[in-house]
């Protein structure tokens, strides 16, 4: 499973299982001098965190930050920030009875055949608070990010059907937080809350899509051919779990539009050049051009829902049915935001720094 | 531009530019034993080579393959496998008049931007033949996937909004070929070639949508977390120049779905712990699930095309306005196909090697 | 900073500051089903901790090792195993009027003038105690290698201009750990030990060379060109502070031997193609050929001595002078040995899994 | 075999045997703007090219370098430069009576025992031919450097027992090219070369010891813990073929030295922090400190004798005797030294750029 570090100047390693003792990262390649404490970091954690509105699982966990290395009289020295957030409402009842019987939709089935065995309580290391090292990571990349100037902002754009209508960068900054779903469109936000209600009273769950942009990022990022920027954030935003698609720009549609409609014209504006529309997602060739990059991940409907459904139970192998009834959220668009915005905010400092933009040793002054 | 290798433990490095002596790639990682010659690159390299038919640029080039390396006596000795394409049909007039004036949707802005200069001439290291090395070092990945006993097919499911209608494994194997837009469905094929040449004579050009799959993947390939195999994937895919999306199994359809809409029932089919449906896309927690692996991207228009767009003289910083009169396909999928499978083969190979599915370095018995 | 990761399929990541909450490991890589405790960890860092005789610092610590993850049921996961030391017997005095002293043979310096401030307790990241981590790893990869019949042994063979007399491996095995110097040849022992406490009486310290010697690895253990096996053996132990020189079997004398001397001649013994003597130290071209694996490093003498020294007060930019009083070992050698062994046994196991030997995911049965 | 890359964000892949097409590489991370030539190469390549004098191996090789990408208009782009040498004085009739017989001290026993098979026509992979590629890329390592005022220098200090005495940097510089042995004490010269002469009408060989030198290295280069400077060079030099041991400073002389000796006093000079005497090498903690990069590398005599030498017979597994007959320098130091200036210089750069001293996109102005 050597799969756990993400990054090449600025890395994350992640550790911790969903009913171990914690969960954390360690965060490495961070310059020195930078003003950081653990409110920092908690800020992020608790966009992330479980029960924070009746739309997310009830899982009690109030996900504190412990700085445990790298911060010294609040400042970053370079030595790597290790990060530990220790699990607090671990209830594995529910998970003894799954231990034979695969949850369709889940990593249950190809973790036990590619390893043999498993960590069956709450998905073990495959379960969503595996996201937890990514969020604290993401909290210090943007940190980072923020003394250039760079924002990294995630939204719902779809759930469930719903679309939102389309938004200016202000909508998003202003409304996102302001509504449980976090969709940027007042309006379709309250239909999606009412959608995450009704399909949890079915026993069931609903999928969408998240939009993720990163504003002020300079032209140059991103290095040719196999380190495209365009392929560290497909790489970064496929890893998350229950993602299913990522595109940039127009995305999909490009495919039914001619080259007329797509590329984008590029004038002068204000004594710069400029693209005058963003249909390349800010990147072109796989490096930004100083245009807002514009990503969006298909996010499936959570796996673990109380409908009955086929399995087999292996212990026996025999076919089964099972029905789900541990904590989870009936949708995952809502909480997968901050995870999102950190694997961005990743890419983006570690592309930085390999550009000469961030200086990999020393921070701010 | 340190970005061109690709793999950790199969690993191809790439070089070279449109119009400079040619082109290569050096494939590190491959095990020792395995019968290798030029022909096997050379049917890799005749798939994505221009000139194959009347929808693709007229540039002449052979594409002939010279191993360099790494092969003795008909069989790889586990050193790095050198192959060099030299460029013959090479035309850089058209190229001068465009040294200012960047070409919307292409990567001369970009370029320049970052590095302050660029070799111009045919797109430099941005042009497609930078494919070649992928498709060459595929070529090798392909040959270890068949003896595991695994297939990679790609095949255009759609052109300019024509979509073909679904099909078989069987119809891509043996369809796909034998039409020049790779369209395994013949009849929407017809279609797709005259919107190509359609769009062309309004010197235009269209995008679409590839599939790529992989048949007979065992059970258990790919790293949890962040080297998940869709993650890698991802990564690879999106690295193609042109490509602006990239989903698996239901992909961003998952979207408007339910979560028993979606997961895919597990039942026992001839003694085997089988999916009953593929909405997964073969890989769930990013781990093979033993299914078809199912990989769909976006492919943009040609950027290239005669009608007049915008752009900036860069000479003067005027606004003005262009022609492209080079030589250029008005249409990628066909020709992407190839490529895509070829990155598709290095994820696998570089994954079964790093699960310890495929020995590094004794190759067949 | 980002340089706290070692190893490719097998790494591990060190955190921790000496005064700080603690240091750590996450060990990345590590197959599933290899039953594992803490006491198997603890069993390492007990030979690496201060405080287990009269030659060594009198800091008091337990170093009890917390397994946070990565272990399930008694078995590892294949999730990576994160690993907690606590800092308890911290004593921060007598650094504060060294803050501003660098001391010379230490880091202070340098990566004051890195990163422009340095976390100045105790040495902070470039403490000894950095160690720990290494130590832990190594437990696990000591392990792995058991299941695979190798051992890893260290041993002191010069301390202070003492050499001890050739000992063969059962002398190591049954001696080492009998004396505090850990030193094979027990005559040697007393008086290596009768040196350390000369030097520590004059306020100085003393230097050494530790061999570690690894016995039953396979033939073909290693990567041609820059990822020998003796290449990675050199990184890992140059890694280690106090380190100055690295060789292997013949090292530095076969800089005075003719190659009639030199060439280990080959020959059949019990059916085995072997080599009858071992200059080569276990390794041709970077590969290893059946005999033991021989590494020798040399140790310097411990840069903090008690003795008046000469630096610069970097407040006023003014030459000075110091004696340091804090708690340190008068001779590293002895308590290096097992964080040799733990680099060793980490770059044996990365080696051995990317040669195909020891499987990635699946342990022993 | 993947083992044929080395470097971060300035990285080589190197590739070729001895008796195939050619050999060549692939400098990846170089800056665009660099103005570069094959003179530059090629200066570099005679030093290490066959037949410079009479104390080297009689093959006739040009070894004439070819950039086949990475550069337009007499600039670097930042894109990939690929270098090929061809191989023209192939004669392989010596080696095809070998085949069965490992030669001692080679590597073709354990590329047989790991691979099952070899490439045996002079050495194949493991050629001295291999590090064509490692000085080629070198010399753009080495143009890099000299923009900030580095140098890397290489003398040979010891040669089959005979000694040179202590030289200054200037006296390296003035003499080290005007002898065909490369020491820098011209008396010392003198007897080296009646040795290599007296070693090899007894169809001997005889080894030496290798200095290599960084000036001008700025304090902070290098990153703590596993990616140290020293750790880095370790690994660089010691993946030279023939090289068994590496030391840095003082070296393994540390061994018998006290603290109050090693440590280097430090004192201001001209107003800076400096370092009295260089026993550390120019690194603390793996972190230059301003002062110069002093390496050393044990470099073990040739293993191809014409003495007779026991070995086996693989064909029949019998015991046998050989005599070698082929082309071979009687002593590597000389040829190596610029094989391992190029090392040096590689592990620099790429550590400059991680650490911030030189932008890796962007170079001279």
């Amino acid at each position: 499973m050597a799969g756990n570090t993400f990054g090449t100047l600025f890395r994350i390693t992640t550790w911790g299982e969903s009913h171990g003792p914690g969960v954390g990262v360690v965060i490495d390649g961070c310059p020195a001098g930078i003003a950081l404490d653990e409110t920092d970091i908690q800020k992020e954690l608790n966009r992330r965190r479980p029960g924070q509105s009746d739309i997310t699982t009830p899982r009690k966990e109030e996900d504190k930050a412990e700085i445990l290395s790298g911060v010294f009289s609040g400042k970053t020295t370079g030595a790597p920030i290790s990060i530990m957030v220790k699990n607090l409402d671990v209830d594995s009842s529910k998970y003894e009875e799954l231990k034979n019987t695969p949850r369709p939709g889940h990593a249950d089935l190809t973790y036990e055949l590619k390893y043999g065995l498993r960590d069956w309580r709450g998905g073990g290391r495959s379960s969503a608070r595996e996201t937890i090292g990514r969020v604290a990571g993401g909290a210090v990349a943007k940190k980072l990010l923020l003394l250039q100037g760079i924002e990294v902002l995630g939204h719902v754009v779809e759930l469930g059907g719903i679309r939102a209508k389309p938004v200016s960068i202000e909508d998003i900054r202003e409304n996102t937080e302001k509504n449980p779903v976090r969709c940027a469109d007042m309006e379709a936000a309250v239909e999606m809350q009412a959608m995450i209600h009704a399909v949890r009273s079915e026993g069931d769950s609903v999928g969408g899509i998240v939009e993720i942009i990163g504003t002020g990022v300079p032209a140059g990022v991103g290095e040719p051919v196999f380190d495209k920027l365009s392929a560290e954030l497909a790489r970064g935003l496929m890893s998350i779990g229950a993602v299913k698609g990522v595109e940039f720009g127009a995305g999909f549609k490009c495919a039914q539009m001619k080259g007329s409609q797509m590329n984008d014209p590029i004038a002068l504006r204000d004594d710069k050049i400029r693209a005058l529309s963003n249909n390349a997602g800010g990147m072109l060739g796989g490096i930004s051009n100083g245009e807002p990059i514009i990503c969006r991940i298909a996010v499936k409907p959570t796996p673990s829902i109380s409908k009955e459904q086929r399995t087999v139970d292996m212990s026996n192998m025999k076919d089964t049915r099972i029905k789900i009834t541990g904590r989870h959220d009936p949708s995952i668009p809502p909480r997968i935001v901050p995870v999102a915005e950190a694997m961005v905010a990743l890419v983006l400092v570690d592309q930085m720094m390999r550009g000469g933009f961030i200086n990999p040793v020393i921070g701010e002054k």
